[in-house]
């Protein structure tokens, strides 16, 4: 018998699992508000399904589960999949792509969707990332407009700042400005996807760094710079509206008008809508080396950056055609995600507090209590938790000392002794 | 791509979802109510601890989890274990021993666990069973005295009564009554699972059933008469307290009498404790033939019976020798699980309606309106949420008494329109 969890995944204690459930009764709460509804898949999904293409590198790291009975001949086996024909979910979205398919006709339309749960990766254990791991989604499937994008970005960024995150930004982009200054480069579509992962890394290596990966590339120097003049050009003061602009008017023929259109307008529509919030959290920008990795978004992107944790708490975009592989008929689609561990690990380094709705009081027993005193204890812990309070009973240590401190560290603000009468 | 969920295992709409988080919800806030901290395990672990013989009959229902790069060696495997090394956990209750070895420096004593989450048996499946389900569990770990098991079933009780449950019946028994009535008849050791599997059919097959499968186990005519007059002579009007003193007087030798004495007074500590409750939904009664299939138990064993829906929504029980195996020291514990799947599943059949605590409005938006009047009419719905309404905004269907339709059935009360100004 092993005391350990297995590698790469871990077991949660009391205090991080109280931080836990608040963080996700402070979401569940904020997405309901929006009119999302919950739903769950299981989290084992077929091979087929999880290698369909869809995720990307996470198609690598799939833990695969074996066949049972009959259908597992291990003498035959050749390869991974004649001994698997399921597998653990490494994402929430192609579960929810499969179950809308699979259940359209009884689901509203359009359907707002809250999917709470754990997904898992074989990744090479790190600090700070887990093998097992939650993930916190809404998606709306079945609406084509950018209002969806809209609410979706209005809902999460409450809840990130209900749960106390100030001075975020939502950066935003679309898939399709990013084809388009492919395009304005002539690069060959198979090299599209080298070139956005060279422009996700601007803010790392820099406009020279980009520079070089995108001669590597094979990319007229010229091409380059002009590639890259869209992005220095841009002055510091002008706002995320008007850089759109700009950037429209050089991208010229090889952008559809409506990708700018649809930027201009979600960006306007969340900072009215949001302007009455009592905290202004946060704000919106363009960033057109915004890329997001999975290949599946076909519209607007976004992100939520915290420039104080150095990192992405969240991020979404439009996939309007992966419900299609499943169902044979394209149905819109766009979803947001929190990035659940993440905001857990940030609030856990700032020694947050998880407010306490109820009085904790402890009743301590003496030992030599007679079975009629005991009943008597509980009764009264019964009456006290029916006027709300959480009640611990427990019998008297040896150590005094030890225990208060422990009931103290719990949080338990009142201690009453029984004694034998 | 397959849009069926994998075989045996099941997708939840948002009608069922909404009702299992009231569910979860009145369970944990009930458990809270009671000092029992939240915690979670992964639902992965390794296969020499689900393989440790704690599991009983779920050991051969294990989904495993193949070995991964290296490790996985198909051409030199000559059996599963040589593919995996992992599996999906069939309970809470091993990986809650494992988390307490793991972590017993850093956590209460006693610890009072709660546990919820899905866990996983390859069953056949058949109606109402399914390959992966929920268990909401919990356990109080390090308390030896009778106080664990009062405490258990308060709570417990507490939790199904908030939920609507009413008559409901603890039957209660210890495996050392089930010890010393297979002591006293002189069967051997290893047939007393036996024994313990036909007394357990004493409901359904009656004593003469019972009595036949005594004989076929090789009992001795007169030895299998004497011990089912123990459970025949017991009058229908006696009560548990009366019952128990009358078993006790005929093991005489055979029982420990401070089983026979714990029983006896959980029962009066619990009805006590529970006397002052506004509804006493519940009766404790002592049942010498019941028997709780796991092996692990030490002690007092209990089951919820719900007589009007024919099937146990709960049970529990002590298990002084598990979390020893994993930390090398015993660590007296005891837990009850409340048979969630079940619960759902009655209150499902019953119509059980979830109370609405929000007002829930719809924002219904004509498709001409101007991206400010949309940015007006959201900023309008975030000043109703503020105010803890639920706010859906949609576009308005051509379907326009679909769209109603849909709406009501979803609880939306109010409907407001908007149209271009």
């Amino acid at each position: 018998m092993n005391k350990k969890p297995v590698n790469g995944m871990r077991d949660v204690l009391p205090s991080e699992m109280e931080l836990r459930s608040y963080v996700l009764s402070v979401i569940r709460d904020t997405y309901r508000s929006y009119g999302f509804t919950e739903m769950e898949t299981p989290v084992v999904e077929s091979i087929e399904n999880l290698q369909g293409r869809q995720g990307g590198e996470n198609e690598k790291l799939i833990f695969k589960i074996m066949k049972r009975g009959e259908k597992l001949r291990i003498d035959e086996a050749k390869e991974e999949n004649d001994l698997a024909d399921s597998g653990l979910r490494y994402d929430l979205t192609v579960p929810l792509s499969r179950y809308y398919a699979a259940h359209e006709a009884e689901l509203p339309k359009p359907f707002k969707a809250l999917q709470i749960g754990p997904v898992f990766r074989a990744e090479r254990p790190q600090k700070g990332r887990f093998r097992e791991f939650y993930q916190c989604d809404i998606d709306i499937l079945g609406e084509s407009t950018k209002l969806a994008e809209t609410e979706l970005i209005l809902a999460t960024t409450e809840a990130v700042s209900r749960l106390g995150f100030k001075n975020f930004v939502i950066r935003i982009n679309d898939r399709r400005f990013l084809k388009a200054m492919a395009a304005s480069t002539g690069l060959s579509e198979e090299l599209y996807g080298d070139l956005f992962i060279a422009l996700d890394k601007m803010d790392k290596i820099g406009t020279e760094g980009v520079q070089e990966e995108l001669l590597k590339l094979g990319m007229e120097e010229k091409k380059a710079e002009t590639l890259l003049q869209l992005f220095t050009a841009s002055e510091e003061g002008e706002s995320s509206t008007e850089r759109i602009r700009a950037f429209r008017e050089k991208l010229g023929q090889y952008l559809d008008p409506a990708a700018a259109d649809d930027l201009v307008d979600i960006i306007e529509t969340v900072e009215k809508a949001a302007s009455g919030r009592s905290v202004k959290a946060f704000s919106l920008a363009f960033d057109p080396t915004l890329v997001r990795g999975m290949g599946y978004y076909t519209g607007p992107i976004f992100e939520i950056s915290t420039p104080e944790f150095g990192s992405s708490v969240g991020g979404g975009g439009r996939y309007d055609e992966m419900v299609g592989r499943f169902l044979g008929q394209q149905v819109p689609a766009c979803g947001f995600s929190i990035g659940f561990e993440r905001i857990i690990s940030i609030l856990m380094d700032q020694g947050f507090k998880v407010p306490q709705k109820a009085e904790k009081t402890a009743f301590l027993l003496d030992k030599r209590l007679a079975p009629e005193e005991v009943a008597e204890v509980m009764k009264k812990a019964e009456e006290l938790r029916r006027n709300g309070a959480i009640v611990l009973v427990q019998k008297m240590a040896k150590n005094k000392k030890f225990q208060r401190d422990q009931l103290e560290a719990a949080g338990y603000t009142r201690v009453e002794e029984f004694f034998r009468d």
